[in-house]
């Protein structure tokens, strides 16, 4: 396929040209009314930023520019069919689990996915067997899901109607994919991989195989996050055998009738980034990471947090002997040095094919200058997440029938949550909607809040903390 | 409240000029990776498709940049609280009723809706109680709901959770929002209005009164549409008393975890220009729009379809006496001249602050020449859709429990349509998926499949049109 082609963006850029007078959405016009000062900076891509008219195609049916586009999309991502997302991967996730799950229907789910693959379960009022996980006390970092608990959830549920797993996580830890697909399909039923995180997988030799060409049935890529692609644009990756009748249907409830066209142009263009330069540019950057990975070591009190499993090198987790996570990305910030995300302990950097040199060389030095006089590693007490590690049943089927009350945190005990409770930074729900509240969760949670941390889900009411928790269910 | 400032916008502005090293997503890092044909295009915008770090705010929990921009734009659309939506009307239409249905709630709903109305009553497993409605003869659009119809349904239905109506229609028929609110309003229940195409209404005293203001609970608006926004971003607002607890809860559900900076900035910038240049564009585009209304009566062949009810002036629809609405939108095209939709009958223009005086010139040469030698208006025998105008109860918790079966569409009668049944152009549903299928309704698709139209949900499979439909649900 002739991979230095974009035909959406062709077809868009021929459109354009073509356009002499436009009485249909956006209203903007092609960027003829707009904010005089927001003008300046949008005024070159609103000409694009169109709708379903003349040969533009339709991404909820397509059958020109944007089919077209799709198909050299799956075939640079070696997947058997590929739909272009506009609402993030969320969208894909949530479309692919009400696709195959129907009320009840079980559906086994890593612990640590995002929560918007418990959103989709809920929307499908599936019924969650989760699967537990480990973290590796020195580093903090989960451990690699472990095919065993997959064959084991499988022999007590083998009714369940798809597995889920996140590949690569947030902190770049790569699951191993082809044996846990190799078990879940001897279940005859599909595999699916949220891989937010891994877009750029599969365009060097030297980076991890993507899901999908290793074993998973669907997988969701944020291609935004790690390829060139505007933000909130993703895609959806099946193998050829997965009915996409059933995906297109909820895609279609889920998304906009009125996709962004910049956005997906950004797709397409993304994919011709990758098939024509991806390789040299990945290598460039590769080449640049490893040279800082080294240097680093110079500072003695800041060392990388990694394990011995598969990790994706365009991740970079840190911790610092002297600072918190929490105060080393504030430091950095006051540099105009800005990370991902940090927590208590660490902080997470990604890495693009677009990092420069230059920055790699700022961050160097600000990290320097931040432990100038701190150059013997001090080991530090910090405090542990405590996680559910086994995870509990959740019944989202029943979830939906029932009240949500709102009752003080101290009589929440043992009731199911009626949203998620999340720590932040960084963000992850420690107790998800649905979830039984066990008291060693709210101790801490408590416990991050006397040290001005925040928890969502958590309201002052009354002098008091409160939340949403479900009517009893049995 | 200062309309002249935009302080989502500033926030962006600020943080890219403050920014050394950027180590986060989006994978193009401001830019600095992209496609080199595309960079002519995006690379301006690029620097502000940022993500949640520093003072950029979190749509799913705004307490900075994005809360302030909210409340400039609950204070321009006259609404007690606003939400920025960046997965279009159709986010802010299934948390609407995701947040207020639970499994077999009933909810009242006008049978014209959009589908997304539809889809959040799918999601939310709801019980549809349809509002039917009447079609002009003549004008062939929809005569607006009679309130006395609602009240009939819900004497009949007083357990109903919420009434939804979409108006302005995609015709431009304003509904009479004010006296069904107070109906609406006597059994405590909340009055939804789907305002895609009204985001214009209220910045001009000849204007329609917007729904917010005029009874309506929740109002859900396509800025985008008619105002100087991109598409897919959208406004929900909200009365005071509205508890957005729940209505957040769901939009952090449906919407992408990631979402897209200059899609929430241009709603910021579409306020902006509103508050501040709104009123006069209107009035010199709306004069613009009647100078032209009074030229095209010259042409005696093309004329506007209209109704006597209150009608958005944004809009026009027109037909010609020797062309069908395709083939006439057909020959505007091959001029370069778009419109927003055609169907066998009639053609629909949509103007907005952006329209040129230029545009109107060459649409009217255009009409001019296509009907220079037709200067007589002749009457043609045009087909009528055939809507099932009472509409029927749809059990869509029903619905989800059961299988999808694929059969021949002559053994589909009588049962209940799995997909949405959709000619198109112009894509308004004649069956939704839930409706029972009646043999007219089958008998006019395939007679528009032998004129050559299309048929979304009719499947060519084996020598004969196949289509989903439930099993059989008492």
């Amino acid at each position: 396929m002739d991979h230095n082609r974009a035909p959406l963006w062709e077809a868009l850029q021929k459109h354009h040209s073509y356009t002499q007078a436009n009485f249909h959405v956006p209203g903007h016009k092609a960027g003829q009314a707009f904010d005089q000062e927001g003008s300046l900076y949008f005024s070159s891509v609103l000409p694009f930023d169109l709708t379903e008219v003349g040969d533009l195609d339709d991404l909820h049916d397509p059958i020109g520019a944007i089919k077209e586009a799709q198909a050299l999309a799956a075939d640079a991502f070696g997947a058997g069919q590929t739909r272009f997302l506009v609402g993030g991967t969320t969208a894909g996730v949530l479309a692919s689990i009400l696709s195959i799950c129907r009320p009840k229907d079980k559906i086994i789910v890593a612990r640590h996915c995002h929560q918007s693959v418990f959103h989709g379960c809920f929307l499908a009022g599936a019924t969650v067997i989760p699967i537990p996980y480990a973290v590796d006390p020195s580093s903090g970092l989960e451990l690699p899901i472990s095919p065993e608990d997959i064959d084991r959830l499988l022999i007590k549920h083998p009714e369940a109607k798809a597995v889920i797993l996140t590949s690569p996580t947030y902190f770049g830890v790569v699951q191993r994919v082809r044996e846990i697909s190799k078990i879940v399909h001897r279940y005859q039923i599909p595999l699916i991989v949220d891989e937010a995180h891994g877009a750029h997988f599969g365009f060097h030799p030297q980076l991890p195989i993507p899901a999908i060409r290793d074993g998973a049935d669907i997988s969701i890529q944020s291609t935004h996050k790690m390829l060139p692609a505007m933000t909130m644009s993703s895609m959806l990756h099946a193998k050829e055998w997965i009915d996409m009748n059933q995906v297109d249907l909820y895609l279609k409830m889920i998304q906009s009738s009125s996709p962004s066209y910049p956005l997906m142009a950004s797709l397409d263009l993304a994919r011709r980034y990758m098939m024509t330069e991806g390789e040299r540019q990945l290598s460039l950057v590769m080449e640049r990471i490893h040279f800082f990975r080294k240097k680093l070591e110079k500072i003695k009190a800041v060392k990388e947090i990694k394990r011995q499993s598969t990790m994706d090198p365009f991740r970079l987790t840190i911790e610092s002997s002297y600072y918190t996570g929490y105060k080393l990305a504030e430091a950095l910030e006051s540099k105009g040095v800005y990370a991902e995300l940090s927590d208590e302990r660490k902080v997470l950097l990604v890495f693009s094919v677009g990092t420069q040199l230059a920055e790699l060389d700022i961050l160097y030095q600000t990290l320097m200058d931040l432990h100038v006089d701190k150059q013997v590693a001090k080991s530090k007490n910090k405090p542990m997440l405590l996680i559910p590690r086994e995870g509990e049943i959740i019944p989202y089927a029943e979830c939906r029938t029932r009240e949500r009350c709102f009752i003080p945190v101290k009589h929440a005990i043992g009731k199911r949550s009626a949203t998620h409770l999340v720590p932040y930074p960084p963000g992850i729900p420690l107790v998800l909607m649905g979830e039984r509240i066990h008291q060693e969760v709210i101790d801490y949670l408590l416990f991050l809040l006397t040290l001005g941390g925040k928890v969502r889900g958590l309201i002052e009411y009354q002098g008091d903390y409160w939340l949403y928790v479900y009517q009893e269910i049995e």
